[in-house]
């Protein structure tokens, strides 16, 4: 399978998992809609800082 | 390998593949800068319009 875990960039301090086995990402008003790869999902205030899809990776930062 | 397809969203047309096997997708100035698995680089005026990554795909729109 190709999803990849959503973690949360944090200053300073290690990126925190925000959702693990991610299949699609959403804009949904001023933020995103992530859904794993089960139909759960998890909504955001928060915009895409970068995707490493080979490592599985989406980053995510939040919007003040 | 986990990489994804980037389209560009066109309204009432079919999408247009604008870079295959992509790696890394980074905001870049007014734009994003996508990376595929072989390092070759594309900056576009877009955003991320959708990830749909069990589908392998990143749907991308224009910025006007």
């Amino acid at each position: 399978m190709c999803e990849s875990n959503a973690y949360l960039r944090k200053q300073g301090e290690q990126d925190e998992l925000f959702l693990e086995a991610v299949d699609r990402v959403v804009p949904y008003e001023d933020g995103l809609l992530l859904e794993d790869i089960f139909g759960k999902r998890k909504m955001i205030k928060a915009r895409i800082a970068e995707l490493s899809l080979v490592d599985h990776k989406i980053i995510l930062e939040r919007i003040e």
